[in-house]
């Protein structure tokens, strides 16, 4: 960590997240050995997609060489839905990850809610999104020393820009984020303008706009965003997206882009002041201290 | 009605279930008059879509006209969400409809899963579609005298094929379904191979196959599975799906489409002994008699 507070690893203008994660791992490692749990989380993959298990692999590890208990399954899709229900009822396990696209149709989120919410480490099931809309941060209602879970990406995102210094700067500012999905993008998009950013939102059905916490609607277009946002967010998927030239930022904004594929044209786009060309390793940062507050909130 | 049970009205070999959605509008019609119960629907419309307006006001108008007291409520759709956890807590609201797509992202499936299952007059939420995935019959735990719904358009699939006398002939068939929505193609397939069909399942990810209500592996093509079934159920609702050639069908085939747009090529497939080319009223039929279901589970 520099004098500055920031852990981030600065290459050039490139912004690498890693740095940053391993301080929060070392917070939660910190955290397990004082309450002296022992924190079981089971990851579920169903797939033989290459980088998908790499990611599990990945996880597990670092899960592991934190202090958490983690067990990697594979199993056949077919059999996710009756090993979530077991994992559910298993008083033993404490946690459970699930590596998506499992089916890529409307059957993952119906696995993904499929989880009991006191497990659900991503924050990705109807219960927690629906407090995230309400705004209502107690994880039960009445007891309010229980905080409510945030999604792992967005609550990511929001800490790095928060380590570089630049979260202080949200407020008034201009954010557009290219992702609505249920699990990031709409999630960030009310977390940023509930703390005051003007936030324009797209997907491939067109744009929203979110002030304080609320969607309205708006006709703005991709360029007219770009152009006058301090803060580019993205998390596009496909490889159909047109990614996003330099020439389309405005100066000196920070842009970020959290998909598995780059959504940028440049490696460093030079109009950005920052960039963040991945979040993976603070996703699953964030996804362990989520671990640790489910534990603590459900388990303890 | 024939003398056959066949209400289905027969134009040459393309079977229109107005008819038959009569028959069951009018036991609606009775069942209401006998309990004497005033059941309030009400239906939300967040788009100017012309196909949805339409639809919705002909839904409006039939339940009406059938006894019930349906409201129709044009909202935006950024108020959608308000509107619904306001008609989940209005006792005097006994079921709840919307015209879907709002978003046409994963949010719409978010707004589905707002409606309280005892108001879901379309059985589309997860509370109904885990029931299914259970087969579990009941509507809560522990009151096997209450039935779990069934979403309107499985049902209403179900209840076309037993009227035209082809639904005792679904055991040991082979039927091919395109639609594996979590609310319509996937609920199907689970019912049809409980029912001992062997169900070839596909979407744009590809097939599965469905044995005794549970999903296995397949990795049979359209060409193949089409030449070989029996019975072949669309709902494909994108203009880029390719249309199914009258010369794909297996002969004296029985031919199901439930999209808004034709699946099939021909106007009425000639190799098809029957050809059913909607399905919608009697979706509708079967929304009311859910309605009622659910009025007698949760709010007499």
């Amino acid at each position: 960590m520099t004098a500055s507070g920031t852990a981030i690893t600065n290459l050039m203008h490139s912004a690498d997240p890693t740095a940053l994660a391993t301080k929060y791992l070392e917070e939660s490692r910190a955290a397990l050995q004082n309450t002296n749990a022992t924190i079981r989380i089971v990851g579920f993959i169903a797939t033989d997609d290459k980088p998908s298990v790499t990611y599990a692999n990945a996880t597990r590890k670092t899960f592991n060489t934190t202090g958490f208990k983690y067990e990697l399954k594979k199993v056949a899709r077919l059999d996710l839905e009756t090993e979530i229900l077991a994992a559910n009822e298993d008083t033993s396990i404490h946690g459970i990850f699930i590596y998506f696209p499992v089916f890529n149709n409307q059957e993952d989120n119906y696995l993904r809610n499929l989880v009991t919410y006191t497990k659900d480490i991503e924050a990705g099931g109807s219960y927690w999104t629906r407090k995230m809309s309400a705004n209502d941060r107690s994880a039960t209602p009445g007891e309010i020393d229980k905080k409510a879970l945030v999604p792992c990406t967005p609550l990511a995102i929001v800490k790095i820009l928060d380590d570089l210094g630049e979260y202080k700067n949200i407020k008034n500012s201009r954010v557009t984020i290219f992702n609505r999905s249920e699990v990031i993008g709409r999630p960030l998009a009310m977390m940023l303008s509930n703390d005051g950013a003007d936030v324009l939102s797209f997907d491939v059905n067109g744009p929203l706009r979110f002030e304080a916490g609320r969607p309205v609607e708006t006709s703005v277009d991709r360029s007219k965003a770009l152009s006058s946002s301090d803060f580019v967010i993205t998390g596009v998927p496909s490889s159909s997206f047109h990614k996003i030239r330099n020439e389309e930022l405005k100066s000196n904004c920070i842009a970020v882009n959290f998909a598995s594929i780059p959504n940028f044209v440049d490696e460093r786009p030079s109009r950005a002041k920052l960039f963040v060309p991945r979040v993976g390793p603070m996703t699953v940062a964030m996804c362990m201290r989520n671990s640790i507050r489910l534990y603590e909130n459900f388990h303890q």
